[in-house]
């Protein structure tokens, strides 16, 4: 127990696998502080949970505007109606599951947030550069531990994050809407290659003529990109968040995948061959961290960054200094 | 004097010093080498040379077939006949200069390559992933030290490579040809935003007419693009690497880009903030090395990785075991 901060890991730990809430919060807290005493707690927590293979972990993106929000609202609840404990992660700075539902406006996730089988949790936009990886990979195994089924991880489908988030995913669900008239513009080529069903959403209305076109031609679109490794063949989809129609047949297709992939055993291999990319990246990052926390090489850092400031070093020399000091 | 490999760090660093192409291309090729022993004779020879800050580094990139090996042949050229000393390196897997003129086919840049003030080095093919950055980093440096003024860094212009060059020189020069029919396709936005100039090559014979078209288009599309912190305004010039039309206009220019950034300050806290950034990769590259090197990491890695493959671990387990073997 750690008296200065006041926290037990191995009560957490405890609470945490038997899927209380606080306990969970808490060591996600812990997870993305920045403050080293805190880290040093959340690697006690991270290891002493086991990790637990049950878990079905999809990402889902899609620019602003293509209803990332209300999508995973209908589509969480559909799910505990299957009796599937939820997690939500989002690392969308813009994200409404940010700014509305945590932050004040609870109506639009607002039956998914009250669902007592869903965990949604944001990450702060302070942690947005840089640390996002490490974090929600964290945040997963911590959900996992916390016995949800399902883990939803929403991203926005414009940058590097996708690339991340592809990385610690069995599932990658591209989420698009009809209309914008040049359907294969604003999302990277990379993103949709990488997509594993995309849906069509806001498919209701006035609008299901356009989605459907757009089915059509993102169909064509698919027909040009390599066969995948997983041997799935990506779907494309219509749906409506507003009515609910298409959502099962998503959950079907997710099903279907999960089914060949586990048949056919890449899912397996994909988690082990993502660990092993995961255990690269956090050793990286405790050297490192360890490494620039020492207070002789802080100093020393400083002196040289001052030195090479005024010219006085070359980076060659500095760096062998900086190295010394450890 | 390390006996093993008969290599004298000292005799290397005073005849590079002065001068002499065989100690040049002798440590870069420590400095190009993954043997860990190499490695630490390279560090030496990099930490006992001195900086000199009185060169020009340009960053030349373009997509296969926009002419740069001709191109670097001809500016070459002409910049020896105004006295300068060019080094040219090259980290395009495609180049000229790594299948032709190195390896057997000397036309393309016989003339450049027999020049006594030119020294041409390409970045060769197995260490093109990963490494680039860091050796590119430090070949530019030691060819500084054996006094070259003018550094060519010549890269395709299609992926992460330029992003990291534009990281390590001074000015940046994109290479285009005409006649394609659209003009902005198939070189990254990015890539254009980051260019000081972009010269329409092959201006010569029938091509003079799309060329000046080209031209027109580029200079509408780089007022579109934010102002640079360098406060110079990218400039969109023709010119001809066969009758040398062109060549005079863009060395021109490049003297105007160092006249003012170097007036207002901008060429030389560009270059502090590059060593800086420089100073942070190769210090977390030395600390990854030294970590995994180590023979008891070496040896609970690979126990570890095992146990990830058979899901008898976490990876946040396996991680701390593998931070305590050390």
């Amino acid at each position: 127990m750690d008296i200065k901060r006041n926290i037990d890991t191995k009560d957490i730990c405890n609470k945490l696998s038997r899927g209380n809430i606080t306990a969970l919060s808490k060591a996600i807290t812990l997870v993305e502080s920045n403050n080293s005493n805190d880290r040093e707690l959340a690697d006690k927590i991270l290891t002493k949970l086991k990790p637990k293979n049950n878990s079905l972990r999809i990402g889902i993106t899609g620019v602003p505007g293509a209803g990332k929000s209300t999508f995973i609202e209908a589509f969480g609840n559909y799910l505990t109606e299957l009796n599937k404990k939820i997690a939500v992660l989002t690392i969308d700075p813009s994200s409404i599951v940010t700014k509305g539902s945590i932050l004040g406006d609870k109506t639009r996730m607002s039956k998914l947030s009250i669902n007592k089988n869903v965990f949604i949790r944001p990450t702060p936009t302070s942690n947005y550069h840089g640390g996002v990886a490490r974090n929600t990979r964290e945040s997963i195994f911590l959900c996992e531990s916390a016995g949800y089924d399902i883990i939803l991880i929403e991203t926005v489908g414009v940058g590097q994050n996708e690339i991340s988030v592809s990385e610690m995913v069995d599932f990658f669900l591209l989420l698009k809407i009809s209309g914008s008239g040049d359907e294969l513009q604003g999302i990277k080529r990379g993103i949709i290659e990488m997509s594993d069903l995309i849906a069509i959403n806001k498919c209701d209305g006035q609008n299901i003529e356009n989605s459907e076109k757009s089915k059509n031609e993102f169909q064509l679109a698919l027909k040009l990109f390599p066969k995948k490794n997983s041997e799935w063949i990506p779907k494309v989809l219509t749906c409506s968040s507003i009515n609910g129609r298409g959502l099962e047949e998503i959950w079907k297709n997710i099903e279907s995948y999960a089914y060949l992939t586990k048949k056919n055993n890449y899912f397996f291999e994909n988690r082990i061959n993502q660990n092993k990319f995961w255990l690269r990246q956090i050793i990286n990052e405790s050297i490192q961290r360890n490494f620039y926390e020492n207070s002789t090489v802080k100093k020393e850092l400083q002196k040289q960054l001052k030195k090479i400031e005024k010219c006085e070093t070359s980076v060659f020399e500095a760096t062998q200094a900086i190295l010394a000091s450890q």
